[in-house]
């Protein structure tokens, strides 16, 4: 079997420009970057903006295990499928960091025969929009530690600065640092660190811009610290927000790529899916809907992370209304729900299965809570058994769901066509989308609402640190923002020990922090890692370069 | 008068395919970045192999002075003049780093009608260059604390480290840092820092690189410390190398743009002038004199330290041979080394500039060293009288080299026809290339030869530490590499208060560095600063852009 990048490797690409060409996009708003990726100038949304839009379908999943559910996979075989069928349709991705490239997990744009490409590039540098925003991000901290240093007019307190910088690497070792050591020339002493770029609210930002003059508006209101009274201090106030959005000028425009099977596809912005919401940008997507009948976009970790925020901040930040949604799934996923150890996965458990199941059907109830069609895709591995899928297959239908086998990895989207005739037919139905929570209830209640509707919780518990925050943040008038929860992808609770589907807990929040810029307040559950480390053997290691230029150990 | 990003805001750009079939690059190669700047693949050359090469010309300077001297300008002005007289050629700059843009200096691509262009998007991440280049000096310094953190099976010793980490930013509160703080979790607690990416030796070796094979090479040669016995650690030993080359696969191609005439231009890596070597990159010039008759390049600071380094570093790895050297001066430069304050430049002072044309004396006898015809361009500014001008012309003349008077700034190509007349002449001359010193002398013979010959020094003193390191390295057999020296740039000698041409003084090296990647070994004269600070009120605060994406205050 050949690996993902042998794959794509043997692929012949299409130029981008007929990629673009196909999707009607001007030649004078397309802009290549070398001969397959091309960004599209986000002031060609103007010219859209009479034309329809076509239908949105949110791909999520069940909850993430160390076997892999295949989501992104799922996403673009889904797409292709659609465009088997004859449909006009496109996808949206976020843009993978190049942090995890680096450590364990590899590259982030599908696989097998349901990849978006260049693969390699995708993954190493792309078209900047990191770099990009981790320049930004960074530019706030210097001009901020250089307000410090020369006289600081603004009297910040360096105790009370929350404004950390930013780097797209696995970099543990500067997770806590002291810096402006050195003595009176070189900076003011205080302690801080870097969280890996793809954490930084400047992503946030910009993924949840609709426009260069909503960007902007959002950073200037980007809190970094208070000062001596206790006033928050803003990118505003140091006068960062223009340079920054200067340095996002291109970074707004949408990536255009294609699949191997040369559907088009944006992969613009990447946020973290826990301290932020962890979608694509708005943007990419608003294009997709103006330039295709059907726009397949991914939300990242499970339906109780990705899809409620994509419900409950996206949607509503955006305008938008998801048709339907896909909830992806595979056999050996809800065995190791079903407590099933690692090296046992590939045999066959009906029983294992069967407990397993209760997260299924918990992200179904879930994703029941916005009102709009679930068809579940199975993901099929060459180990499921008939018994296994048959009992999936089962247990969903008597959900009242739809469900399909996908077999996009082998077979790109000729694996994927029942998949796609469910998600039409979902599609159809005549249903809303609603949010789970309205804004002017109090912060405690919107969590509450979330924990209980959303994790299965009995009630909350908070920190006194907690409550203080969210206190002073309804007295401070940010009461009424969205709140984007973080906590553990690895179960439905805030413990990642619980499988399956979790019950008669209490939620823990132990911190609040405010994203001002991006428009949501957190609401920390656990230890949330926003600077991941490399492993003992990185992959790094692994990949090499040839003197022809063709990159090999990038998977 | 309009301001540059004035003018270049109202220029008509050609698309760069445009430009790009002018040169005859075939589509194949040519990888566009958006409509006005393009990559072109470093494996064209070995098309263009069997064509014979064009004529190189070096631009340097005098002393630089807070007035300026307008080097670009001059170098972007003789290129257009030479077009004008129906001459084939184009020219290679360095690439601007972010952190000059966002502090005082403001971007560096020429200046009026003799400028490179897009100016903004060249100040501001271009084609990702200098982030590639950061990303791969990091990630090393990511997979060495790492190494560190997983039980340090090289017995790297963490207080002999000397690899620190790289940000393009004016960063005065990370040139000394602690990091690894917080627990076993979080690495190897130590001592650390950051210089600007530019200062990187990564960006050193990035142009001193003749391909990708040679590029990874270099890089696996990287020193970034020692282990308990003092052996040293390399990028290799950690296995980084490969890495390090896959993420500056896209780097290590020349990008194509074009002056506000429609020259083509090279703007390809950008080395500090002093740690390193300060002249873009050699792919891009050995292409430049693949495709044209005439590649004026353009090195950092003043002769002292761009053009012999140069001579001795780069054209000895790239084997190149330049046919002519440009040599910019202003009256006002030359006043200022006469001894006239800032304020008074303006004034007639023949006297002062009688002095100050000691300055130009030196330079050109430094030059001398090298064999090459000099052509001195005198850039004029509104107030030098023609008294001055006289005086610089006839005082020049006397030395037996040529002058010309440049106006390229004001009025373009067509201010330096009478400059691009003497280069051509100049370039006529029989006379060869030779290097100031042979590389099998000693290294302190090395210097003592830059030092009397090239600073006008009477002698070298070393530090203690200095000598040992020289000693360590002639040891482990590098005493054979050429020597960067990193100094002033305000001075000839290694005193920046010392205008004019100093004389009778002694050059202390305090310390030595080694460059085993780039292949130099660095002699470190007085405070070299790696990582700049911002002013009181920095350049970032006054750039903004507007709702269409059009940037101002970038200049």
């Amino acid at each position: 079997m050949l690996s993902d990048i042998e794959i794509t490797q043997r692929s012949k690409l299409k130029h981008i420009r007929e990629i673009a060409q196909d999707l009607g996009i001007p030649e004078r708003y397309l802009l290549p970057y070398g001969h397959y990726k091309a960004k599209v100038d986000v002031n060609y949304m103007k010219d859209l903006k009479e034309r329809p839009d076509g239908k949105l379908i949110l791909v999520t999943a069940t909850t993430p295990t160390p076997a892999g559910e295949g989501k992104t996979t799922t996403t673009v075989g889904l797409t292709q499928a659609l465009v088997k069928l004859g449909k006009k349709a496109m996808l949206c991705l976020r843009e993978p960091s190049l942090g995890p490239c680096f450590g364990v997990k590899g590259g982030a744009a599908g696989g097998g025969y349901s990849q978006v490409l260049p693969m390699e590039e995708i993954n190493l540098h792309f078209t900047g929009d990191i770099h990009a925003v981790e320049t930004a991000h960074n530019l706030l901290a210097a001009l901020l530690d250089n307000h410090l240093h020369q006289g600081n007019p603004l009297k910040i307190d360096p105790r009370e600065i929350t404004w950390r910088r930013a780097m797209d690497m696995n970099e543990r070792a500067l997770r806590n640092v002291v810096i402006g050591l050195g003595g009176r020339a070189n900076g003011v002493p205080r302690e801080s660190g870097f969280d890996i770029t793809v954490a930084s609210e400047v992503m946030a930002i910009l993924c949840l811009s609709n426009d260069l003059a909503d960007l902007k508006e959002r950073l200037s209101k980007v809190v970094v610290g208070y000062d001596e009274n206790g006033n928050m201090i803003t990118a505003g106030n140091l006068k960062a927000h223009g340079a920054m959005a200067a340095l996002l000028k291109e970074a707004i425009n949408p990536n255009l790529v294609q699949t191997i099977e040369h559907v088009p596809a944006f992969v613009h912005g990447g946020p973290f899916a826990n301290i932020a919401h962890g979608t694509n940008s708005i943007i990419a997507t608003k294009m997709a809907l103006k330039l295709r009948d059907y726009a397949v976009v991914e939300a990242g970790f499970a339906s109780d992370l990705g899809a409620e925020k994509f419900f409950d901040i996206v949607c509503r930040f955006a305008g938008l209304s998801p048709s339907a949604v896909v909830l992806v799934t595979t056999v050996r996923a809800l065995k190791h729900h079903g407590g099933v150890k690692k090296e046992d996965l590939s045999k066959e458990n009906l029983e294992a299965l069967s407990r397993g199941l209760e997260n299924l059907k918990a992200h179904l109830d879930i994703l029941s809570n916005f009102g709009i069609p679930v068809v579940v895709a199975l993901n099929k591995f060459n180990s499921d058994t008939d018994g296994e899928i048959e009992m999936v297959m089962k247990a969903t239908e008597e959900r009242g769901a739809r469900i399909a086998l996908s077999e996009v990895w082998e077979k790109g989207g000729e694996g994927g066509i029942d998949l796609a005739r469910k998600v039409l037919e979902a599609t159809k139905e005549e249903k809303s989308y609603k949010p789970l929570y309205e804004l002017d209830l109090p912060l405690t209640e919107k969590i509450r609402t979330i924990a209980t509707k959303v994790y299965g919780a009995e009630d909350v518990e908070y920190s006194s640190q907690a409550l203080k925050t969210i206190k002073n943040l309804e007295e401070k008038g940010f009461g009424g923002l969205p709140v984007c929860m973080a906590k553990t992808q690895l179960s439905i609770s805030d413990d990642p020990q619980k499988l399956g589907r979790p019950k008669g807990y209490k939620l823990t929040v132990r911190e609040v922090r405010l994203s001002a810029g991006a428009g949501f307040v957190v609401a920390i559950c656990g230890n949330i890692m926003t600077m991941p480390g490399l492993p003992k053997k990185p992959a790094a290691e692994f990949i090499d370069i040839d003197e022809e230029g063709n990159i090999t150990g990038l998977f």
